[in-house]
């Protein structure tokens, strides 16, 4: 527990979500009130940034525009996808990185990302502990993907699962309409995870939800899918949702997706022409029983939709933001901000508490199997009462012209590039 | 000019939008006010409601129910792709409409459509005029395409609008998060007219938007698509956003969907597997430049996302109902409500009007050639001046546990079904 005295600098790693700007501004705020830190710096496109030494004087921003972060979707400083290599294997990049924290006296380093830029954070942490430099690390989760290990559940994932649940229950009144039924198969993100498709439940407790819901935590099978479809249109004067993953796959692990597409032809390049899954798994539908359907992708929206933010969601991630310099400043180090679930007057009410970087590192947090029904095509209760509180309330930009006025950074450049 | 005393019957008919249940909301909550109005009658799936006697009894719904179908997406009273045939080959279906009419006392009639049905309504006009049943018709129009003769827009289109434009200031921030560009294609609906993908350059007037939008108004070539998009590559460190409409076409009138999918093997079905326009277009920028690549589709969401609706669309959707109910309790008929813009104080201001039902039925109306640019990849300031008022305010459902609390119909059954 060191109080340290120098700069500090902050990046952002991964997919982004919507609210991973929130995190930003905790950071941001928070930091530049604190005394023992003498610099404020963001990381273009994270630690290649830090590598590069491209980075901003955050001081030099607008209060309001950083204030405006919490409503803006992506990452306002860049992402990157880049996994530091072990350091017995090759330190150069480790090297590289004591360097430029001894340049600019970088005593504070915060990161924000999933599984794998709490491992770059990680390594990071016990590299410089290992040589001795003094610098308090703490690590800021995200991931819509919701799969971070010890914590209750991550910034970002509400405002995706608020998304999700909302635009299900619109499509559900869409593509209900006319008198014919029709099949909708709507595919979501998450690849070993299946929080995400699971918040399409909500939806349904709504009564405006999708018939079956098919996450990676359970095997796959393309012959039992088309029989649940059937079971549903036959009920239902032909009507029937489905909720898939992007990451299901057959009992032996292989994905559903490659599985459909090795069926396929191969156009004139070579390449073989996929739609994604929805639009495969709608067209096997269609093949069997001769119906109408419909594939939909989420694609980006679920995840950069800020506009359908929830508000809690939003205000958790500006804290765990906050927390983590909070911490850094009290003399923490090699930890990871995680949320506790506890009530106030039994109401949902979140916790900020520290865990030890090496346990968020690449371990994956996966749906409970015990909430997902036994025939494998829904979601119980439990999973409503999880999530339920996370998407509660609206926080989006102001509107400036009937469209969202996101932050504009000035992006002073402070690292010598 | 006749007042009638008698029942009123009310349709939805063709592809749904996010307000045209406001529509819907304003026909049922004047014609419970109007006391020459002795029932009103919803159509169950429109016009086959009518021809199967199948309908409801609106004044059996709660009024805050009425009032939350303003917020409500998609068709409530379900909707119907139903075409009158001509009454000179085969009257059969006008017999009917004349023996239901008779039945319930229906004196009253409004039908809320698109170009399609406009027709239907026209036609069932012009039958009872000829056959001497006096009954007030007027159309109410809606849809998303934009593309009613007669009116300067038409509800439904602004909030659309507005999906397209929020969603692609966010997909812009999302898209170009990482130190590697990647080309994205967006497709968006409109099958002749591109009123809707052009809504994309309200984004690019904030300068979160498409580098490129292409319009059904002008022929599509493959060639000059790869060309423009390697240029913005070029000047865009490897990064492009396209917006295509659905119906792009080449200069023989081609679609450009239907040329890709020529080029393709069929699949082990006999069917030709597609992904959908945006995923083939992304996939040859992919094969010619190697590219990262993402087509995403705005499916049904561009139509149903009423949480993002324009407060504009849904007060003028609900007026647009509301003025039809009051022009035929005033003796009008034969007419569809249009939209005529006029300015009060200088700010927009919309005037409501009647127009002859017979020029609305099936001719379309595109987006002025003079408002795209010369190479055929944007739209001028021109559009904007014309979209931006429209898509002003906010006016979603109230959130009932984070999710929009939706109206809830009793549907009463009031027809001999």
């Amino acid at each position: 527990m060191k109080n340290l005295v120098g700069a500090c600098m902050f990046g952002q790693s991964g997919g982004p979500t919507s609210v991973i700007n929130a995190s930003a501004a905790g950071v941001f705020i928070q930091a530049l009130k604190e005394k023992n830190i003498t610099a404020v710096y963001g990381l273009a496109h994270g630690i290649k940034g830090l590598l590069d030494e491209n980075f901003y004087d955050m001081s030099k921003e607008d209060a309001k525009e950083l204030e405006l972060l919490k409503y803006t979707p992506s990452s306002a400083l860049g992402s990157v996808r880049y996994k530091l290599v072990d350091e017995k294997k090759d330190d150069t990049d480790y090297k590289r990185i004591l360097e430029v924290f001894k340049k600019y006296n970088v005593r504070y380093f915060f990161y924000n990302g999933g599984n794998d830029s709490m491992d770059t954070c990680n390594k990071i942490s016990k590299y410089l502990q290992k040589v001795g430099y003094d610098c308090n690390i703490i690590g800021v989760p995200k991931t819509i993907d919701n799969d971070l290990f010890g914590t209750d559940h991550c910034p970002g994932y509400a405002s995706a699962a608020k998304y999700v649940a909302t635009t299900l229950m619109e499509i559900n009144l869409d593509a209900k309409v006319y008198d014919k039924g029709q099949v909708c198969v709507v595919e979501i993100m998450g690849r070993h995870a299946g929080w995400l498709a699971a918040a399409s439940k909500l939806a349904s407790y709504k009564g405006l939800g999708p018939d079956l819901i098919y996450l990676p935590e359970v095997p796959f099978c393309l012959d039992k899918f088309k029989k649940d479809v059937k079971k549903v249109m036959d009920a239902n004067g032909g009507s029937c949702i489905a909720c898939v993953s992007e990451g299901i796959h057959d009992k032996d692990g292989k994905f559903i997706v490659e599985k459909l597409s090795e069926s396929k032809a191969r156009d004139s390049f070579g390449h073989a022409q996929l739609g994604g899954l929805a639009i495969q798994l709608a067209d096997l539908i269609n093949a069997e029983y001769g119906v109408k359907v419909r594939g939909i992708e989420f694609s980006l929206m679920q995840r950069c939709a800020a506009h359908l933010a929830s508000k809690v969601d939003v205000e958790e991630a500006y804290n765990a933001g906050k927390k983590a310099v909070e911490a850094a400043c009290a003399g923490q180090t090699d930890k990871m901000v995680v949320f506790k679930r506890s009530s106030v007057d039994g109401k949902y009410a979140c916790e900020y508490e520290l865990m030890p970087l090496e346990l968020a590192a690449n371990t994956e947090r996966k749906v409970p199997v015990e909430w997902i029904t036994e025939d494998g095509t829904m979601l119980s209760d439990d999973f409503v009462d999880y999530a339920l509180p996370l998407i509660q309330g609206d926080a989006k930009a102001p509107l400036e012209d009937g469209l969202p006025r996101f932050a504009k950074l000035k992006k002073v450049q402070a690292g010598k590039k």
